[in-house]
Order: structure tokens, then C-alpha cells, then sequence
């Protein structure tokens, strides 16, 4: 059985007046009108809700709160949470249901809410993700992100111009999505003069601090929904060491590759087959990593797909 | 097929220096110690983890940790937030992972680091658990409890007696539990004297700030590992609207009632069957709430099952 994807709900990103339950709302209420065919929320067995932090949220019991927004009193809410990839382990968990005959519908629901803090506490809150061994050393995630982009720049051809063409280009995406925090066009020379945060990482690489809620239907039976679903044909979960220096080779994302093969088996599919890529992209200059991890480039060589304009929308 | 526990881990509880990355450690590696008949890293497929909320433990890649710890690379780890039924959600999940032939060994580790911070902290974080509209107007657990226990206790027959010998029992049980928070022979007397905390709820009703991690490992072939397992014959899950005035009667925990109405269908069972129980206890007067919940005493009724001796332990 290939699970679908029948319906999405999404709120803006951006710095919103909206708390977290109004936002988990929000996304739940447009995915559950979005249902082309219609739904009813007692076809609906489970939803789970993910997040990065609680820290973020001030709110623990969101499992329950999505509960009783969906409305079917036999179903049950619970939260994930795995750091930057907390969504896609609620997707995969939600996916797994179906697949094993647990669940026939499963809504799943992602939200940040990040702008109740000044920058200070949101670096404080994300150092949470660190390893023990490195927050004892007061690292912050842009500075452990910098010593990685030095070693990555240092072994291969990757210049600050190929960081600020990948800023360019997603900047550039965001004009297409109507929900994005910023639709801006930036230029080259602005990039690169932006505000240093942790050399060589400067405001621009930066992915912001931003809040907002989207959410996913899947369906053991997507055609009863929708004329046109999403099938998830494959997906894949891997894990690398916390602490950089146990890892084989920092520069290389291993679980990234785990986890992008268990995904093209599932599917039958190679990265020849790839349309589109859409990478957690916390700081710019790790995209071409990525596309190493992904198997879309050889190691070393991610930053030639930006050069080459492969990776551009329409390239 | 029924899923069974066969080992355990277990940190001890109360005011400790280990922080949460090794009270994890600690359980996991006591639980996968206590195999009896041994078990190899590799013959583990998933570790899930839960807490109440990050913001006490301060780490939010405790799956990651988790796997990390366990040693085999092609599992993988996440954790499960559910406010106060955060353990038993991720029991839930995994039982129904091995039920459902996605795994066939999944460990669980449950764990709470809350004495990094003072009382009004720990507070403030609980109060995260709240429904928002009651938040807007300030209101902490013990004061929300408290309401709680005033309604029921006006409408029913319970007394400040029997939150007292409630106390005194449970204190008594802690002392065959070698890792209990405290081990105190607590008088009558010392109750119902002990400082008010929120009318009608006294410092000895209240479950104390603790920290301590505890792990089980379930599995699809208990005899392999065990001659003694202990099978999960059934589960439930439930839930009530957090606002308590939404509920329908909220001097009664439907939703206890409905998660062991399953729990008893799934088993085949009957609350006449059961020996042993063990309740939520946040605070020492809800408990003859649960005990009427759970269908071992009638509405109104649980104090009598204190009175008559039948929670006791030889009771």
C-alpha cells in the first residue's frame, strides 16, 4: 500500500500576532476544508503534532489540544519532537500507522512559534539541540555550524559567491509561495556586505526566526479524497553522532545519506529520478552539503549544481 | 500476538547531579544490562523517549542521544511529548510498533530533570500544560487541582481524612521501592498540618519536583529474552477537553474511564480482576477520582475504598 498526501493546511510565516494554539488551528481548520471530496473528522484516527522545542511554544499539552480541534473523541493526539527534523518524524510515524493497518487517516500538524523571545533566548532555546560535551563549552548553533562550513570550505572549491547565489535563488523561490516570512529581492553585493553572525556565516545565510503552522492529510485510501494525491513512495529516518568530531567525516552528512537511501530503495528510485529537493537549509552555506548527502553530487562538488544552475527553479 | 516487557533500568529518584543526557544513559544501560537471557544492541530497532517538557530538561535531541547511546546504527530514536501521560504514550506507540510488525524490540525511556530550577520555575513550566484561556487568567496546577478537588469534594463524601491516610499510604509503599524520592514514615498529624498550598491542597498532597529516568524494553518475542515477562494484554488511550469546564462532568475523569474501558476490552478483563494499580497522582485527592474512573469504586465512592482498607497494600 503507497500512503497519499490528500490535503495541506498552511498559516503564513513570518512574525504573527497568533499563538500556538491559534496556529494549530489554523493549519488543522485549512487542511480539513482543503479535502477536495470532503472529510469528516471520524474518519480521521489520529493526529500528531511535532514541534522543535516546547522552550518556543510554553505549551505542553498540544497532543490534546489538536484533539479536540479535530473533534472526533475516539481519536488521539500526541507530539513529536526531533529537533529540525520533528515534522518529517511525525510524517514518517504517521505513515508507519497506515501503512501497518493501525490507522486509516492521520493529520499531522507542524508549528513553530519563535517570536515571543528576543534573538538572545531563541540562541539560547536552540543550543538545546547541541551535544552535553559541546554546550559546555557555550557553543551556539551558528558557531557550530561556522567551525563546519570552515572545514567544508577549506577541503573543497566553495566560495562566499556560491553562498550568496543560493541566498539569491531562495529568495527568489519565495515569490512563489504566497506564505513565506520575506519576499524579498536581494542582491549579490548585499549578501555579502550583510551583518557577520559567526564568520564566515553572515545574516543572509541565516534562515530565520519565524512562526507558523502547516499540516499534511495522509490517507490509506487517497482517492476517496482527492482526484490528485501525493503518494509518499518512499522515506527513510537515520542518525549521525551529536558531537561533530565522532563523525566519520564532518563535512559529509551520513545520516542525510542513510536516510536518502532507505528512501530511493523504498521508492525504486536514484537521484537521476529527482525533480524536486527541498533541504533543511538552517544556514545557507550547508545546502551544497546536502546535495552531496542526497547523492545529487559527488562530495565535494554541491556547490557546482548552484554554478551549473541546476538547482535553479527552473534550471 | 502480546507484547511483553522483559527488562527494566531505573535511575533513582529525587534531587540528583546528573543531568538528563546521563540519567538516559543511566536507565537505558540498566534496562539492556537486566536481559536476562541477554540481548545484542543490533536486535533493537527503535528508542523512544518522553518527558513532560523540554524546558525542564534543556535538550532537545534526546533521540537522537538515545540512539546514540544504544549502539545500533540502523535504528532510530524520537521522542514523544504528552504532557503528564508521556511515558504511557510511548509504550502506547511502541507496543503498537511490534504489534503491528514494525518492530520487533523497541526500548522506552521515560525521563524528568526538574531541580535545575526553584519552585516558581517548575511552576511557571507546568503551568504549560494548561488549557490557554485558563492561562490567560494566571492559573498554576495546583491552583486549577485545587477548584477540581472543591467541586468534588462538595458533592461527595471525602474528607481531609482520607487525602491524610492517602498520603500516609503511599509514603508507606515507598519504602519497599528502592529508588523512591523519599523514604519517610509520615503521621496524620504531619499532613494535616503540612503548609497550604492552594486551599484545599497541603504541601503532603502534592507529588514532589524530582528528577530520575526509568526505562522498559518491549518485545514481539519475550521468551527469547525472559522466562519471566510481563505481557501488556491491553491499552487505551484517551482524552478530555483541557478546559475543564467544556467537560461533562469534571469531577469525573471520563477519559481515564474510556482509556480502561479499552485497556479491559483489549484484555479480555474486568476491574474485578485487577490486583495491582497505580495512578497519576499529581496531588494526593485525586486519587479516589482515578479509583472511580478506572470502574473500582462507583461515582462518589473512591474515598470508601481507602477507608475500607482495599487499596492498602495487603489490602
Amino acid at each position: 500500500m503507497v500512503v497519499g498526501i490528500v490535503s495541506y493546511g498552511h498559516t503564513k510565516f513570518g512574525v504573527l500576532k497568533q499563538d500556538t494554539p491559534d496556529l494549530i488551528k489554523e493549519a488543522m481548520d485549512g487542511c480539513l476544508k482543503n479535502v477536495e471530496k470532503g472529510i469528516s473528522p471520524k474518519e480521521i484516527d489520529c493526529v500528531i503534532v511535532s514541534c522543535v522545542d516546547n522552550a518556543f511554544s510554553e505549551q505542553h499539552q498540544t497532543g490534546t489540544l489538536a484533539w479536540e480541534y479535530l473533534g472526533n473523541p475516539d481519536a488521539y493526539g500526541f507530539k513529536v519532537e526531533s529537533a529540525c527534523v520533528s515534522g518529517s518524524m511525525a510524517i514518517y510515524l504517521g505513515k508507519n500507522m497506515i501503512e501497518r493497518g493501525e490507522a486509516k487517516n492521520v493529520l499531522v500538524v507542524g508549528f513553530e512559534k519563535m517570536n515571543k523571545f528576543g534573538t538572545d533566548r531563541v540562541t539560547e532555546f536552540l543550543t538545546h539541540g547541541s551535544s552535553p560535551e559541546e554546550r559546555k563549552y557555550g557553543i551556539t548553533q551558528p558557531g557550530a555550524y561556522a567551525l563546519l562550513i570552515r572545514l567544508y570550505a577549506q577541503k573543497y572549491d566553495v566560495t562566499e559567491d556560491d553562498w550568496a547565489d543560493i541566498s539569491i535563488k531562495n529568495h527568489k523561490n519565495a515569490f512563489r509561495n504566497p506564505w513565506a516570512h520575506f519576499h524579498k529581492d536581494i542582491t549579490k553585493e548585499g549578501v555579502m556586505n550583510s551583518r557577520m553572525i559567526a564568520d564566515p556565516i553572515r545574516l543572509f545565510h541565516c534562515s530565520t526566526i519565524s512562526d507558523g503552522a502547516a499540516s499534511v492529510l495522509l490517507s490509506a485510501d487517497p482517492k476517496k479524497y482527492t482526484d490528485t494525491p501525493v503518494f509518499i513512495k518512499g522515506m527513510g529516518v537515520a542518525h549521525d553522532y551529536l558531537l561533530a568530531i565522532e563523525r566519520e567525516d564532518p563535512t559529509f552528512l551520513l545520516c542525510s545519506k542513510r536516510a536518502a537511501d532507505q528512501a530511493y530503495k523504498e521508492a525504486g528510485r536514484s537521484p537521476k529520478d529527482v525533480d524536486i529537493v527541498e533541504v533543511h537549509d538552517a544556514f545557507t552555506p550547508v545546502e551544497p552539503m546536502c546535495y552531496e548527502a542526497l547523492g545529487l553530487a559527488k562530495k565535494g562538488e554541491g556547490a557546482k549544481l548552484v554554478r551549473e544552475g541546476v538547482v535553479m527553479f527552473d534550471g
